[in-house]
C-alpha cells in the first residue's frame, strides 16, 4: 500500500531572520530525543510539489506565508545521520509516534535524502512556535551556532554561502528587511552577510543604481539632527 | 522489507558534450515505450552516495569514470509525469522487469522526486552505450532538442542555464575540451555557451589572466601559415 508520504524524504528548511547586525536562523531542539538540535522539516505528501512543503513548513514555524524561498541544494550522503541520532530519533518516536506514523520507527531513523531550501524573513513579523515534539523552536545567530544533528551545520553554511553569493544579482538583503528602511538599514545587511565594509558613498551609489528603490518620507526619530530617508522596494519589484 | 534502492528517488543525469560550435547532450530512446526520450538516470542503492550515482550513470553509458560532475537542481513537483508517459513505462516495465525490479510497475511509473546533475565530457572520450531498454543512446543538439519525456527539456534548460552562470567562476569551459587546445577553441566553446561573440584579443587576455594555462608548442597542421599555440589547464589546476 502507498505511503501517504514519499518514503526516505524530507525537505529541510534554513530560515534566516536580521536583526541589528547579527544573522540568525531558526533552530529547533527535539523533545525527549537527547536534546538533538535540527532544522524545519517537513515530509513530501505524494499530491505535494516539493516547494510547497517549505511554505507549509513556513506557515507551521513561524506563521508566515509569504516569505522569500529558494531551493540551493540536496544533501544525500549515505551516512548523513549516526547511530547515536537514529537512536535519539528512536527513543522520541516510541513516545510520539502518532496513528499517521505508527511506524515511525521504520519511517524516520531510516536514512534520509534532504532538499535543501533557505527562506529569509522579516524577523518583526515572524512568530516561532513550538510543535508537539520541540522543546523550543528559536533564532540562533549563524556565527555562534552549537552543534546541529545529521549535517545540518553544514547546511546552514551551504545556505549561507550561497545567500553571499546571491545577495547582489538576487538583490536579497530587501528580503530581510522591514517594508521600509534607511540606508544605512540596508548597508548594515549588506555589511553583515558579507562580512566586509562598505564606503557609504559607494554603497548608496550601487543601491541607487539597482533602480527597484523609492525614497519615501524622512525618518524622524527625534534625536537625530540629520533625518535620514526612508526607502521601500518599487511594489512592482518585490 | 526495505527495498534495496530508495523508492520515489532519482537522480538524472544532464551530460553536456562539445564539437565544433556546438553543444549536445545524451538522450536515451527507450525501447518499446512509445519511443519515450529521457536523459540517463539511476536508482539510489540504499547505502549509496547520491553523488555516487552520477559517477555510476557516467561510467554505464558513456565508460568516463572521472567526467566534471555537479548538482545543480531538485525536480519535485506533483505532476511531473503524464498518464501516458506513465502508461509507456508501464509497457516496457511489463516487458522488461527483472527479476530486481519484479514491483516494477508500482516502482517506476510513481511519481519522482529527481536530483539532477549536469556533467562536461570530452565527447572524444566518451562512447555512448545502450542498455537492455533502450532503443538509442545519441548525443542530440541542445539548441535542437526533441520533446523529451517528463519535465526533462526544462531539467536541461536549467542545466545549460547554470552551465552559462558558472562558465567563468568555475572555469567550466575546459571541461568540454580535449587536454590540448588552441585560443581559438576556447573562444569557440564560450561562443557557443554564451550565445555572444568576442573579440580575439580581450578574449584572449581574459583566458590569460586566469593564471591557469600553460603555453605548450605549436599546433603545425601543415595548412596554417602562422600555426596557433597549443594550451592546456596545468595539473595542479585540473
Amino acid at each position: 500500500m502507498e505511503k501517504e508520504f514519499i518514503e526516505q524524504v524530507s525537505i529541510d528548511c534554513v530560515i534566516f531572520g536580521y536583526r541589528e547586525r547579527k544573522l540568525y536562523v531558526l533552530v529547533l531542539t527535539l523533545k525527549n530525543a537527547n536534546n538533538l538540535r535540527v532544522l524545519p522539516s517537513g515530509y513530501v505528501g505524494q499530491e505535494e510539489d516539493i516547494d510547497f512543503v517549505t511554505q507549509r513548513v513556513l506557515e507551521t514555524r513561524i506563521g508566515l506565508t509569504d516569505a522569500y524561498v529558494e531551493q540551493f541544494y540536496t544533501f544525500g550522503k549515505a551516512g548523513r545521520s549516526t547511530k547515536e541520532e537514529m537512536e535519539s530519533l528512536d527513543i522520541q518516536g516510541q513516545i510520539y509516534s502518532s496513528a499517521k506514523l505508527q511506524d515511525f520507527k521504520q519511517w524516520a531513523t531510516r536514512r534520509f535524502i534532504s532538499v535543501g531550501y533557505y527562506a529569509l524573513v522579516d524577523m518583526e513579523k515572524a512568530s516561532p512556535q513550538v510543535s508537539g515534539i520541540d522543546e523550543s523552536c528559536e533564532w540562533l545567530e549563524v556565527d555562534d551556532l552549537p552543534k546541529l544533528a545529521f549535517d545540518h551545520n553544514e547546511m546552514v553554511m551551504k545556505a549561507f554561502e550561497t545567500l553571499q553569493v546571491m545577495l547582489d544579482p538576487k538583490r536579497l538583503a530587501f528580503k530581510l528587511l522591514p517594508e521600509t528602511f534607511t540606508m544605512k538599514d540596508m548597508q548594515d545587511v549588506y555589511e553583515t552577510v558579507l562580512k566586509e565594509p562598505f564606503r557609504r558613498n559607494n554603497f548608496q551609489k550601487k543601491m541607487l543604481d539597482f533602480n527597484i528603490l523609492e525614497r519615501l518620507e524622512k525618518k524622524f526619530t527625534g534625536t537625530a539632527n540629520k533625518p535620514p530617508y526612508l526607502y521601500r522596494v518599487l511594489p512592482k519589484e518585490v
